[in-house]
């Protein structure tokens, strides 16, 4: 137990974190340019929370990871939780850019030559983010772009992150371990519509009423059906298996233990949204502050983000699945001895 | 003088306004789909919003039209501060989306069949309000879509309001009105460098000037700069003499006259950098509603707003300036007789 | 099912929705107040809110009211969701805080004669939310103060809505039947410390664990801990067998039954949050728009605000329970009998 | 010109930023409180807010310290819009709330312990904030609290910037020197009502009309009306001259050279609004996490956050003048020679 007095200011190391401002316009020779503190603050403030995200984020990826979680343990409200926290900072970020467009472009202009080549496209923590959700070197846009961008120590970071399990990819092997359809006597009772030897009467039966649901203009989603979750033919970093558990999830969420499964996966959607909708509005202001002209790193900064913007969606595969959602009252009842399994004890 | 009692049921016609919900889902033979109560609300809030928008916009275009705005009237802080409403009320329904997504895409599959062909894009009121801001009918995605999907009262009342004189049209004009370069007593003193005998000597100085401010990979921009405010190659809504005056305005804000118009060219970006993040939320929320899947009014909502977001930017040519611009301490200096006109009385 | 076609305009009864403005500055012989029609179209998205946040609420009551909630199926999950989404719009309602204010005190002045004496406090649907909640009658600010500024037939509303069942109300009454401490072979191996006969062994223990963790400035927190929880003197809504029920689901709302419920419990202060924020920002605003001055219902509006702010915390005896917590790594360990009930089958 | 690379890690200082967090429970011998890097991250975020917020208030103060601003340069403009980043940083202060939100109160109660006796309430830049905006010692709750908490240089710091000139003490004084009243050419031609040899005409027929602007329940406020703006009865940090200033700019802001310092003071009440809204949101969260325990600093922080709130208005005299506006269509009519003095030159 500790015995010693702690005080705010040495706590937070404030000694550090308030006397590492340093504008360059502020220097010897150089005129100040006001607006550049504003400039440092804002990133380092950033920096701050893209720390605490990996924090939370290498927190779920711990948990997820064990070979087995006992749903009768809170090892999952601990990940959704600390997800739900993540989406949160990430609203503040959004937000954030608000302050950054109180920044005029001229008043950019009077520092911008200084900071060559800085570029918030350094940013190594946001690019070890990315890649712990799940981002892999080859879905990147502008791949090498980052190497030559980057120190060496940094690099080795990122790649470092690229090679580890990322959450996708513990949460693929989670959804992949998903006991109920291999446990035959779950399904003795099941009724099964539109039999097929090769699949799960399960499946065979939701792909019936499926097809049935879909408009005219929709027929091509059968296809697309059968390619994701038969032939597993779009695999990438989720398999067919995992795709199928969390449709199923999606689709019973309404049973207690596949409420926080429903939870987790609502939360990587809403992690991408958020981010995707930082990207826009980051966009968004590049445009306004810079136009055409060059950013400090070199790039029409709004190219490099827009890009970015459709190419960084980390959890697509999920996205993807609520294109094969059904109505409630159309699901499949589910036989008695697999509810006891998705139901508290009495 | 009025003398009778205002009641406040009464004065807000809360009987209309609160008896005008009535999902199909609840009808007889159908089952209540609970959902559909909210996505009733929120259309009705929404169209409430745009008719105050367009309020606002519509005195905005009325202000605006006027032979001459007296600069020394409340006008243009009128105008100035309407669409500063504006702006706040469309952050309003940003923040919307949000209660929006609270609607799972199975709860809306519920009773979308039961809307069918009712559809957001029949809503005629946004529609006017882009064509009142100053969209025109050949820029619209999918032009003829809307007239198929809508009434004929309502198709008359958008093709009204596009045949109107636009807030866009009216600022051109306003814009084209700036008298400082016209009268050449003004720019007696003025130190030009660079002079063309083909163009004003403040803009020949100040091309000049934007030469040298460019980086190696920005040498293209002075061709655009050529085209846009001096060979008018690229007029669009905004003729080369307006834009040049925006230009103008954008560079010396500092001095009182010019502060308001600077405020009203910023208004009109923001409404736009709204109204796109608007879209793009509300198309990320559609896709997480339906994914691939088709609309209540026959189209995958999703392409067509991302068309129109890339689309429907209103104010580019006035967002396009900012390319243009250069460091406040290069300015061209402005000659003492032209800035008694910027200024106030003694 | 239905066969004719649905229409945007008709389905949102946007003819009466779109119709019910008319201020009444802008009447023959009045001089038209600009400003007046937002007024009115703010306070007509307020009630449209308040309809959908009624509907949210009553729907929770309903399904709160059942003598059993089997936590087997999604009802409570359907309750956590909806009381969710009333915390949305509750922040939606919030932020238009922003758009009334962007009507200066001056724009107000223009037209708040003739408004005399409508006002904000006769809406009829935000007394009736409260009560659904579970304000009483007794516990209001101003209590006869309604009575005297509602026509008859929204008093009847009122009251009407003051005698049913609240959402509090069922709180309590669900609290209530937490099953775990009346069955004794639950208990049999749990682990007493500070036995005390006349209360239940876990209790005891805990009481005696609460009393190590309190500093020395706390001590008189152990008073009050068994008044609330063991002599149920401060008995108001919630009952002390409800309140001992609702510090156990915060204790152990790491067991996979007990998740849900404390979700439920933290919507009731969330609730309790953004209404106490939307009154205080209600409150400064309404100062800064008529300062000392009276409101158009014959008050200062600010003081009622005020008074109200602090009285009309529906919740307080659920968030009165955060000073009875200890840390986790102290709690009570519970029997295998008991978590076999907390848990799912396996 | 500077010749050397910058780069964005050494730039932004980021081997400092983000090696300064070392949870008191992560050290040798202590159990591991997850949320303990959450709660130094958000405090660190703040202090880097904090510290932008008075590197801009102090900027402004400096400008405004200058024994006359000219309003034919940006010096006005500069100000206000350097006091509209900070409300827009304050709102995003205020937004951080909820991220400190996501820690629950057992979350907390695991390390707070270890942090005693540091607090929130030592944070020396917060109270140098408010004493260079012009909270005055004497106004403070818990006066001799802080010196008792702080360590002497901090201390000296925030006495420091209690006797340096304040925004409201520079504001103060730029209202005082308001030129127009003083000069009798001025209002040669002005039409007064109810002349009053002790006081400028215009301020007796402004009386006069106040007065028959008040409703009978309002009467009293013309007695105030005497006090502040005649007697000087109520003088604190603004002078009754001041006072009459600022309510001439709020009347007549239509006018061209009274639109930036209307802008100015309502920038003020802007601030002190959204710092009285972090300090009520921070107040709930205090009171959600710890109820009526103790917090790390030795008080129930509840109790200073409430009794903070309602005293550390700064600018509460300017909030004060709504009380004595009139409608705009009842404002006495300003003189020609005045009004030339108003506007921009022909």
């Amino acid at each position: 137990m500790k015995s010693t007095n702690v005080y705010y200011q040495d706590y937070l190391q404030l000694q550090h974190i308030l006397n590492s401002q340093h504008p360059e316009s502020f220097k010897d020779g150089n005129k100040p340019a006001h607006d550049e503190m504003l400039f440092i603050v804002i990133h380092q403030a950033y920096e701050l929370w893209f720390k605490q995200i990996l924090f939370e984020v290498n927190s779920a990826v711990d948990i997820m990871s064990q070979e087995n979680i006992n749903d009768n343990t809170p090892q999952l409200q601990t990940v959704v939780h600390r997800l739900n926290r993540v989406i949160t900072i990430l609203k503040v970020l959004v937000h954030q850019i608000d302050v950054m467009e109180t920044m005029t472009p001229m008043d950019f202009l009077e520092f911008r030559d200084m900071l060559r080549p800085a570029s918030g496209f350094q940013s190594w923590q946001f690019k070890t983010l990315e890649a712990r959700l799940g981002l892999q070197f080859e879905e990147r846009h502008g791949k090498e772009y980052y190497t030559s961008q980057l120190k060496q120590p940094e690099v080795a970071t990122i790649k470092h992150a690229e090679h580890e399990k990322s959450l996708l990819y513990v949460v693929n092997k989670w959804l992949e371990r998903m006991p109920y359809f291999n446990n035959t006597s779950n399904w003795e009772d099941f009724e099964t519509e539109a039999r097929d030897v090769h699949i799960h009467p399960y499946w065979s039966t939701y792909r019936s009423r499926y097809a049935n649901s879909l408009a005219e203009a929709e027929r091509n989603n059968l296809t697309i059906f059968n390619e994701i979750f038969i032939e597993g033919k779009h695999d990438g970093q989720l398999t067919a298996t995992a795709k199928r558990a969390a449709l199923f999830i999606m689709l019973y969420r309404g049973y207690p233990i596949l409420h926080l499964p429903f939870e987790l996966l609502n939360n990587l959607l809403e992690i991408d949204e958020q981010m995707s909708t930082w990207r826009y509005r980051h966009m968004n202001m590049v445009h306004r502050m810079i136009g055409t002209r060059i950013g400090t790193g070199g790039s029409t900064g709004k190219d490099y983000l827009k890009a970015a913007l459709d190419k960084h969606y980390i959890f697509k595969e999920i996205a993807q699945l609520t294109s094969f959602l059904i109505e409630r009252s159309r699901l499949p009842v589910l036989p008695d001895s697999l509810i006891h399994h998705l139901s508290f004890n009495a």
